[in-house]
């Protein structure tokens, strides 16, 4: 009889109840999206949805329909009843004895939780030390995929070393972006990140961000940044969904500016304000 | 009230099952193993059990009793009751909320399957047909953990193809391993296959394929082949816990030799056994 254990139980196979042989689990099979509310509403949902397609047709999950995709997300929203929350929502290719290729007529799974979106007030206004770590990543990052044990590990790393956020350095010591966040950088009134590339998520935050900088006259450029070239910079910041803009105070160590959040950072968190309300 | 939602039911967060707040499917923050039973006995199963200890220590899940693990195996195998078994098992960092750094105090997640083994005659007498496919994966191979996205999209294209194996290409042009296997080559006498890098999955498999070539009076090189070089030898193998030697007869849509298992390769598919029994 086919068996499986979970922990120290012995259970018939047939019996698992489907999460159990989930191939997110097996093999991170699966695509995600994280969405913020602001007192009430949710902040670029359909911006979003359109990347969870993106992602969904970069691996190949088809038939899921995005419109029952929203209505799940609104429903759960009402029925959470939290203002500030962080929304989390994935697909994967479903249930099934764990076998690399796949089942064409598989069902996808759907999970998502409402949680509230913690609170980053002192992170905004004191701005946070940040940390390298080399991209270990794979090599089709702009896939928001369940594959995160590289972001888990360089996150961790950072947090050992006293700090908020893990910044990615390639091969070729330019910095990709950060391990759950996009990287800025501000120099004489312009702003300055990474080209999306195939191994660069097109994060959502990062256009808001630029869009701020474009409406407070910041002149825009996309370009990598080196450690060094960051660390000299005048400002630094990293843009995440739950937390918005964040300054960037500490880069490995070497103190940013003055140490306190930098003038532009401070008039983009604003505007950035501004399109969430 | 802080929500979840599976497929089309709200359950408030609290009352989850553990499972679904498995790190191993929000990050594929876990490790895993496959062994073999032959006629009911286990092969290598210390050797396997070295490497996930191996493979936790480098992702830093601490706490794990191997000889726990090992009692465990044993009793789900000795249950199931299935001589020529496949006996899967993994463990991540445990269940929480999700955060991408963890709780050090976070209890890891034990789950196995014992199901029966494929029968693989046909693979074996007949040989199989590999495709290439770039390796997209992490810079981590040497870690067996469920980040296998890559190795799954990479399946589904050789299967695509009519093809039972993807062999990944690096950036370098050089074969690094299979999508689930390690890729050998033989040439005049010559049993040839990548050398351990930390890209490369230390295969058990791989060893013992090394300790039949030696047995046969094979002279052994660990050196990358390219594509080219793998379509212009005498004869090309897979070793895979599961199947342990398979020959390969087509790659790239090129007959390999004759197009028929090599001499030197059924001679070791039959030293190979030897081991097992």
């Amino acid at each position: 009889m086919q068996v499986a254990m979970i922990k120290d139980k012995i259970v018939p196979v047939d019996e698992l109840e489907p999460i159990y042989l989930d191939r997110g689990i097996y093999f991170g099979d699966g695509v995600y999206e994280v969405v913020r509310s602001y007192e009430g509403r949710i902040f670029a949902l359909e911006e979003h949805l359109q990347r969870f397609a993106n992602s969904m047709a970069a691996i190949d999950i088809a038939g899921v329909d995005i419109d029952q995709i929203r209505t799940r997300i609104l429903k759960a929203f009402e029925a959470a009843d939290i203002p500030d929350a962080k929304i989390y929502f994935h697909i994967t290719r479903g249930s099934a004895i764990r076998e690399h290729d796949w089942d064409v007529n598989a069902e996808p799974n759907f999970f998502l939780t409402v949680t509230e979106a913690p609170d980053d007030k002192e992170e905004k206004s004191k701005g946070i030390a940040v940390s390298t770590h080399p991209d270990w990543r794979w090599k089709r990052c702009y896939i928001k995929s369940l594959n995160l044990l590289p972001n888990v590990l360089a996150r961790h790393d950072a947090a050992q070393k006293g700090c908020i956020e893990a910044i990615f350095v390639d091969d070729s010591g330019f910095i990709t972006e950060g391990s759950h966040s996009a990287f800025f950088a501000i120099n004489e009134q312009t702003l300055q990140t990474a080209p999306l590339t195939v191994n660069i998520l097109p994060s959502i935050t990062r256009i808001f961000a630029i869009k701020a900088g474009k409406n407070i006259g910041l002149k825009i450029i996309e370009k990598s940044l080196t450690p060094q070239q960051a660390c000299d910079s005048d400002e630094l910041f990293i843009a995440v969904t739950t937390k918005d803009i964040v300054p960037v105070i500490r880069f490995d160590g070497k103190t940013i500016g003055d140490g306190k959040p930098g003038k532009y950072t401070k008039l983009l968190i604003e505007e950035f304000r501004s399109f969430t309300v």
